[in-house]
């Protein structure tokens, strides 16, 4: 540990943001996320591997395979079943956070139809009218307010089990759908497919490693073309569609002489109630009060996403920054609602003035202040947070404070809608630039941070080397961050983008890197697909795409994952999930779904050879469809 | 190992059936999960005591609680919150599999309503119309197809998120909904309260570890209340309500000269088909065309539990009898639906002539034969699997064949109708009897068994122990089997009851131990418990009743478990959840629960001081009432 300790901090993180909080966190005497990491190494191997279990008290048990002993657990799973139930319940917990997250929209679109609440409306009614028919909505005669209570209703139905299909299955290209019939992986109900995966992992129940797996597959799909995708979906009727704008991203966002509030979570529901609070002129106005200059909101991780991309919110972090923005000692308040938020914070929050208020029911923190936001009270509950922040301003050290850098300027805002009507309304112009080599392909850039590798390179290097190769890179959630900072999300990166990917960029005025929103709205760049796909008469499969997840942590990435490669997209993972104890489940990932699903996963730490590898599986979609390569 | 090996069969079962069978397998060098657990000890500290945490790719990480290094996991969680999100997710799995298992008889019920299916009927279309009254329909005018697709849609909805509360909330006592509503662990929809636990567990959603468990008691309620109740009562409309009946109970159930199938896992959807297919002549006169006497159907586990209780289809043993049962030899088929079916099994019937044949597409098994049941084809596809184990009979080895042991009789069937009907069709007399003090209170002993105890041991030691004291006993699940082989489940058997028990059974013919059904069935005692509650105006938690899972093993015995204890009764396990790590979430469960929902977990493996223990809990509680001690 105390050689850990040592760790330069640029061998944690490219960043001089982070370097310098890191610092800061020693010299302050405050534990971050590599100190802890340092002290669990080195890490259990049954455990990594995937080869404990803890599902019933006949055990523990812990797997070797290969050797004399403990081939089995006491019931009898060997490794692969093993390795399989642990993935099937590390995928199943990813989607249920995700389609959670959108049952609280579903809620909201509920209560806004009802008129229940007077604090959320439908920003964007022509998209409640779009995504109705979508769901099969008859939208004839109807106002904005029955047909958010139907729409509702018909999300509700996609959680449950009374019904066949999911709502949005109607985007889904037809070989798309027939692949998933053939093995048995169309997504049923939301709420349905993820408990089944819980009963199929109970002991004595699903003993079929691939049997799991392929449900793995259908789990995930609820969560792609389900729950994240209503969540997508609904907080853009809600909340409006995001357009293109401008803003700022890294530590240099916080303010000196303002209160700074940070957001950080997943939800807008909550976040947009705080961001509206800080922009009350009365609010704004107690903060000069007390010598402030103004109230600043700034986002962390998806609920950053969330309000960046609709409103613009500057961006503090991703999350391996969380802890570090409140180490800056700038951080007044930090209100949370669920998702990716380090338990830590709250002590880390503890050693500063910093203020930490949790939201909601499911996510509560000892240690902060817990303030339940609800449809009724949340703009009430968002100027009384808010007031906590400003007083917790005047308790500010000055010399404890440190904001380091530069705020970097970065686009965001390419919602489908703002990338298509950039091209005339159209997939068009897009398919044209594919077909002519321009964009030879498109790659999502998706996920987490993680402390196993250092902090934003695999995310960076990756993404440059793609956009090189003329590969259009699309971000969410925490790459975001990682490719805003590199000053890869701004018009004048097309410079370091190929030749074809630059003019293209040069002649719509867009980065070579387009920000489409948080987590969640991975679904955005599934549907987009599927419009592309459409389009052009083929299979998801069968396009120049795909995914990956350079630097994840979450089981909602996993999840993400493998709903892209459930999908036809085949996904990059810079470090594997807990399955390697098992030949089966690792072969299946790596090759075997190829043959089912038609992609599969690749794990490669290296960003450069990681870009080889994309590069290769696009040169050869392109050949396929007759295209250069 | 060599040293495990060589336990003496008598240290791990009580049972002669069971040590001959022992000694069978290693004459015949098959594994059996003695063998394995021999294997896996010692078991890994850290993960017995709920400590590991794999969640998400972080880690790996460890919590050593108390310790300089590692008292947090990477993310920041400690010990504490480490623990309550395993138990969380341990919990939510229990409920997962009684709700799916539920569903399925959901589906059924509407396919019998809408006539897409000639399988399967409404035996017990008085129960379909007061179940129907209960769930708030209104029945009036209604025919049973009707009333089947109404109550049907009830319970999807039940699963769903759309609705507020959930059918059976009716049969909850007022006070106890009370108590519920007070700390918000009212459950809302069956899958909805299982996927919030996935989320609140996932990485920086709830980071309270009292937070987690109070959810883990709501998530528990939808299973008792929600999906076992609703399995349980579909189950009793499709398949006829149980009445008393006699029945024989351990491995001498199986006969030399009968083609011997055993049913094992718990639904009866596929059972109900297999004995049906067993009982037509036609299958019978080809059975004695290839020399046998007849066909055999004998159960395993909750499957045997759901045909003998509606049957009085013969018990070849529990939990740890399944492997036992197929190395007599004898065992010419297992047909297995879900839940409890050991991974060994196919390898162990490879090991004989045995047939091992799967049933759902939930639940594979690689090396057994896979037959997909569905609604529309049981009835021919039992056919099918019964000529299977007709055409296996002709391969026996006779010389292979050992069957230990005289059958042993017992009495089944005695649901809430039944025990209700026998008293009159009200609850009066057996509230009179409580009220006099010869019947002093009432326990359920319910779950499976565990190599890690002596196999029946502590079950039957602690039923003894609680009928000599004037405790009348309800037994559910492997419980069953353990008091029948005992013979505790016979009229002659008040001989060992206390004196008031004891003249009680003489005047009603009754055994001091009733059966009540499989786990799912465990709602009954619940269900019951708040019809003597309502009788009385007094909560779940002021009557004199107590449960106990001497032997469990599996996530679903911590859910009932725990649904009982939120439903206000005190329950006694024979050993601890993975829970021990956290002195927080271990003094909850074992008392701060009491003062939240008026009950708690006892641990105890010695049956004698758990028959104390629970002995001075009924006695406490009588005297609450103003009764005699």
């Amino acid at each position: 540990m105390a050689e850990e300790r040592k760790s330069k901090p640029e061998s944690l993180t490219i960043w001089p943001d982070a370097q310098a909080m890191i610092e800061k966190a020693r010299r302050d005497g405050v534990k971050t996320v590599w100190d802890r990491m340092a002290e669990q190494r080195p890490a259990c191997k049954f455990c990594k591997e995937g080869l404990t279990c803890s599902k019933c008290v006949m055990g523990p048990c812990r797997i070797t395979p290969g050797r004399a002993k403990r081939q089995r657990g006491t019931c009898g799973a060997d490794a692969d079943l093993t390795v399989a139930r642990n993935f099937g319940r590390f995928v199943a917990a990813g989607a249920a956070a995700h389609s959670d997250h959108g049952r609280d929209l579903v809620e909201t679109l509920l209560a806004v139809g009802r008129g229940k609440t007077r604090d959320y409306a439908l920003r964007d009614p022509e998209k409640l009218r779009q995504v109705a028919c979508e769901a099969g909505l008859d939208i004839t005669g109807k106002d904005d307010a029955t047909l958010a209570v139907e729409l509702a209703q018909a999300f509700i139905q996609d959680f449950g089990f009374g019904t066949e299909t999911l709502s949005f299955l109607s985007r889904v290209p037809e070989k798309r759908r027939a692949v998933w019939e053939r093995h048995g992986v169309t997504p049923r109900g939301v709420d349905r497919d993820v408990v089944e995966m819980l009963h199929r992992t109970h002991m004595g129940v699903d003993c079929d490693p691939v049997s799991i797996c392929l449900h793995a597959a259908r789990v995930a799909l609820t969560d792609g073309w389900g729950g994240s995708m209503i969540a997508t979906e609904t907080s853009d009727i809600i909340f409006g569609t995001p357009t293109p704008r401008e803003s700022l991203v890294n530590l240099g966002v916080l303010k000196e002489d303002q209160v700074n509030v940070l957001v950080h979570g997943h939800s807008p529901i909550v976040s947009e109630m705080i961001l509206a609070a800080a922009r009350d002129p009365a609010m704004i106005e107690k903060a000069r009060a007390v010598g402030a200059a103004g109230i600043n909101v700034a986002g962390l991780c998806c609920t950053g996403n969330e309000v960046l991309m609709r409103q613009g919110v500057p961006m503090a972090g991703n999350h391996l920054m969380t802890e570090l923005a409140i180490i800056t000692g700038a951080v007044d308040l930090i209100v949370v609602d669920y998702q990716c938020i380090m338990p830590s914070l709250t002590a880390v929050a503890a050693c500063y003035q910093t203020r930490f208020v949790s939201t909601s029911d499911k996510a509560r923190f000892p240690g902060g202040t817990h303030m339940e936001f609800t449809l009724e009270n949340a703009r009430q509950k968002a100027l009384e947070v808010v007031a906590m922040g400003i007083e917790a301003y005047t308790n500010r050290q000055p010399e404890r404070v440190e904001i380091p850098g530069e705020p970097v300027r970065f686009m965001t805002g390419f919602s489908n809608e703002a990338i298509l009507g950039a091209l005339g309304g159209t997939p068009g112009p897009l398919i044209e630039a594919i077909k002519a080599g321009k964009v030879r392909g498109a790659v999502g850039i998706v996920g987490c941070n993680n402390p196993r590798l250092k902090h934003d390179h695999v995310h960076t290097v990756l993404c440059r080397e793609l956009i090189k190769k003329d590969i259009l890179v699309l971000v969410t959630g925490c790459a975001t961050v990682a490719m805003g900072k590199a000053g890869l999300m701004v018009p004048e990166a097309a410079d370091q983008a190929g030749p074809g990917l630059s003019e293209v960029c040069r002649a719509l005025g867009v980065p070579p890197v387009l920000h489409v929103g948080s987590c969640v709205d991975n679904s955005r760049i599934i549907h987009l697909c599927a419009v592309l796909a459409n389009a052009l008469g083929v299979d998801i499969s069968d396009l120049p795409v795909a995914a990956s997840a350079p630097e994840w942590y979450s089981e909602k990435a996993a999840t993400i994952g493998l709903y892209a490669v459930a999908s036809g997209i085949m996904t990059h993972l810079g470090l594997p999930p807990h399955i390697t104890g098992s030949d089966m489940v690792t072969n299946l990932a790596l090759e075997g779904l190829e043959g089912v699903l038609g992609a599969h996963f690749v794990v490669e730490p290296d960003p450069v050879a990681a870009a080889n590898i994309i590069d290769a599986r696009i040169t050869a979609k392109r050949q396929a469809l007759g295209l250069t390569p």
